[in-house]
């Protein structure tokens, strides 16, 4: 698994996914291409995905937040005759290394949870219709949905069997949607996730698997008044126009170094560090939503979000020895929080309400990438609003103090925006400062004191606003003597500990996937049970079932 | 490691641990014994511990809650010139098994929460005076504690050098109590833990990572003013006597099978599956508070507790292999119901709240046992009150129907008590029937109508106390069926899933302790950068560093 794995997609390329658009319901079918794996050795049979799989789905559900305005609901179903979806492949999990699968799962769940806030943030509306068996990650599709509407053909039916089956657990978010999301009672969850043939029938709507079960006359009929229903709840524009979300400029060069339009990556294999740089605006802000809307994919702030978006995937998932990421940012800051004021001061426009999440979302899958993340806050820097998200984001930041010997740029600043103060919630639904502060939340609104002021090191660091201010003398050494350390320690240790210092405070639905299920869901990856060479997913499909090691710890 | 771990211990029998008892003050001394190791191949230098100090540590502090009602606070100290405690013994981790590395961080992290509630719970508060190194687990010991006092000599510190020295996360609670409990802002989280060296004086106040930093001089006069603080706040009595918790009384089997006074668990080690029989009390309940105090340990509901805590406790530890730990009762609910009652009618009374509350830790350490959970209602059971608890605890339960052929006991029946609705909370906060009900919360006072009747199987299910009920007919088969699958099932994926769906809803400190840092820990503890040849737990003390896979996943 050496080739590059490029998250950009178009619909043009699909081979696994059609939309059909009629008005503001719009009908996507997943018809998964057996030949069309990501990789060699394996089928995608049944519907059953593979990252590739997801990347289609994953670039559908952007477009249609920003392409198809008019979509109110996204109705989703399978292609295929007889099974809505198997899951992911066994095969490619069996075959995939623990950090392919680790990241596999992790930007699937990204996928789902966006789909599944597309309907409160958005007035997007998701609904599931199920015809034939829907299993494992196909019933983690499913339940991510805002409705799910089961046929009751006496075959069709809901399950999660990995844990019978496969000797692992559903990774995407499955135990904890049925627990949380659908409050099945605990003990009804235990029978339904240790039945491998899944629940079908009444049964499933009475212990609150699925919201309909109609028999297969009434099945279309049901479909669309539910699509009426959800379409009615819906806030979006009837005649909107989208902006058309044009493929990126991108330049990789051989040494792994990467050039978009406002992003830079330099990549250090040898020292295991990358360094994005985020080139702020040049020109002043678009005059109106509607230059906005007329610049499109073009704005820099839309630009810059999908840039970011993109190289944070791109490293997750093909430099996995890339252990620090080092975040500097250069321009006017000004120019940086007039950019992001258009679009927070036009909150009920729908593309600007658009852009905002998509930050939102860009800022979490930062929150959520295990890598040590460093902010670097130098002379020169525009860290304002959803840029200085970044440095609170980070793990740790420095910040340069005072003027730098033979450099001319501006002294190094850091400026608070109302967007520090509320869109762009983390995982854990507090801000990053609230985040931040959890320990002195009157310091969330010393903090906002300094709204729109340039703020120099020292005040930042008595505002407890950045982890540590140096001057000339020190800068240089410091942070490079900090960032060899932190890529020469145990990356396991590093993610474990991460994990756990990103997020306190209040927990959520997202980061009891992130945090609790994932872990131990990476831990049984790990686990010869299930992947050892006599493990479940090794011998899936061999008809011999997996060898236990029957000691639990 | 074969030997049998034994949860019993006397203070005549310590090696590692003392005790002054002075009036409303103990002060517990920790002055670890380097030969007195549970297992060959380490020496404990440097008070460092293993799982044979922390049992003594956890008699130490459930006898200080029985039979030390006068004691207001605990002071907790080195018995050591020059070193606090420097956390669990690295060789010792070197060499366990991964099942004795998970369960020995577990047992300890059930010490820590139970000396963490003392204060609140009972008004017996626990102060840290830390001189020396306090590294790793000796400062989660510290940070367990209501109040931590440094000595600022210059070299006394506080520490957790796991990350960059050890390749792991501290394994007892320390990332999450830095984070929720001390509230240490999240970017200085992060330099703390990745300093070996750790944080001495003022700053260590500063990052609020201790409560209170003072000179040598001054630390005796500073520990015994915190001392009489924290004593003001405690309502313990001061001239009751307390409950001497004399010897179990138990028989091993060659086979493992224990019989104690009131519980009995017959292995059956082929099957993987320990059937846990607990006999209701066949006495009235004692007349009055002075009744019960005059029973003392040989009390049926105090007795029954530390004889059911025992046998998790051993099974746990001893007994990897068994997969599913099947509960049944045997008695008459109404004593159960009466001997409860008693307890509960006396909220205010120092012992009755300290067998409620140790009742509470004991359901507590059933709920976070990782093996299948099953409860089996049968005719002549007593599941009422905190056996009942027992059923909600499980994963699932069977409950007989109707009369049984041949069988002459009475009738299978569940019956609730105020117990279910209050005083047994779980890890996150909630009552097992609120947990049980999250999704339907008028369930639980659907319930509470039923209080104090002895419920048959028709209205059990209908109530949904039950997972399912079966007639004399399918009972054996049904009951036989599912046990023999659930143990054939892989162990690992059972963990998994089970640490999953037990704790839906509100997460608190514990769960957090529970559910994300140990599977993260118990994921590190699986990989190779860790516990490898080359990895950081087998080369530590050889002078030669881990050496590492870098790749992050």
């Amino acid at each position: 698994m050496t080739k590059r794995i490029d998250f950009q997609t178009t619909p043009s390329h699909y081979r696994h996914w059609r939309v059909d658009y009629a008005g503001d319901v719009a009908h996507l079918f997943m018809d998964v291409d057996e030949r069309g794996g990501l990789f060699e050795g394996y089928e995608l049979k049944l519907n059953s995905y593979d990252l590739g799989v997801d990347i289609e789905l994953a670039d559908v559900v952007q477009r249609m937040r920003f392409e198809h305005p008019e979509v109110k609901v996204v109705v989703l179903q399978s292609g295929k005759d007889r099974v809505f979806c198997a899951g992911a492949n066994i095969r490619m999990l069996g075959g995939a290394t623990h950090a392919h699968k680790v990241n596999f799962c992790k930007f699937t769940n990204e996928t789902r949870n966006t789909f599944e806030a597309a309907g409160r943030e958005s007035g997007q509306f998701y609904i599931c219709a199920v015809k034939g068996a829907c299993a494992g990650g196909g019933y983690e599709l499913a339940i991510a949905c805002d409705h799910i509407i089961l046929t009751d053909d006496g075959t069709s039916s809901v399950a999660l069997p990995e844990v019978p089956l496969l000797a692992v657990l559903p990774g995407t978010g499955g135990l904890t949607r049925v627990t949380d999301k659908r409050k099945v009672r605990r003990d009804l969850a235990d029978v339904f996730c240790s039945l491998e043939e899944g629940i079908k029938g009444k049964r499933a709507s009475d212990w609150n698997l699925v919201d309909d079960v109609v028999p297969n006359s009434r099945f279309g009929e049901t479909v669309a008044a539910r699509a009426r229903e959800f379409a009615g709840r819906s806030k979006r524009p009837a005649d909107a126009s989208g902006v058309v979300l044009t493929p990126l400029q991108r330049n990789f060069s051989e040494n792994g170094s990467i050039t978009y339009s406002t992003v830079e990556v330099e990549l250090d294999r040898d020292k295991r560090v990358a360094s994005i740089t985020i080139h702020g605006p040049r020109d002043a802000a678009p005059a109106s939503m509607a230059a906005l809307q007329a610049e499109g994919a073009q704005a820099w702030i839309l630009r810059a979000a999908r840039e970011l978006d993109d190289a944070i995937l791109h490293l997750r998932n093909n430099e996995y020895e890339t252990g620090v990421l080092v975040f500097r940012t250069k321009g006017d800051p000004a120019l940086v929080a007039a950019h992001e004021k258009l679009v927070l001061d036009h909150a009920d426009h729908w593309l600007a309400n658009e852009i905002t999440l998509y930050w939102k979302r860009v800022l979490k899958r930062l929150d959520l990438t295990s890598r040590s993340l460093v902010a670097l806050i130098e002379p020169g820097s525009c860290f304002a609003g959803m840029l200085a998200e970044i440095t609170f984001a980070a793990d740790r930041s420095y910040m340069a103090e005072g003027d730098f010997e033979g450099d001319n740029r501006p002294v190094a600043t850091l400026s608070l925006t109302p967007g520090n103060f509320g869109p762009y919630l983390m995982s854990n639904d507090l801000t990053r400062l609230q985040t931040r502060f959890l320990g002195a939340p009157p310091r969330v609104e010393e903090a906002k004191a300094s709204l729109g002021k340039a703020i120099e090191a020292a005040e930042a660091d008595a505002l407890g606003l950045v982890t540590f201010i140096r001057d000339d003398v020190d800068w240089d050494d410091e942070v490079r003597i900090f960032i060899e350390e932190r890529a020469s320690f145990s990356p396991d240790a590093m993610t474990g500990m991460e994990a756990n210092l990103r997020f306190p405070g209040p927990e959520t639905m997202e980061t009891r996937i992130f945090g609790r299920l994932t872990a131990w869901q990476n831990w049984i990856f790990q686990r010869p049970n299930a992947v050892g060479p006599e493990g479940a997913l090794k011998r899936y499909g061999t008809g011999v079932r997996g060898s236990y090691d029957m000691k639990r710890v």
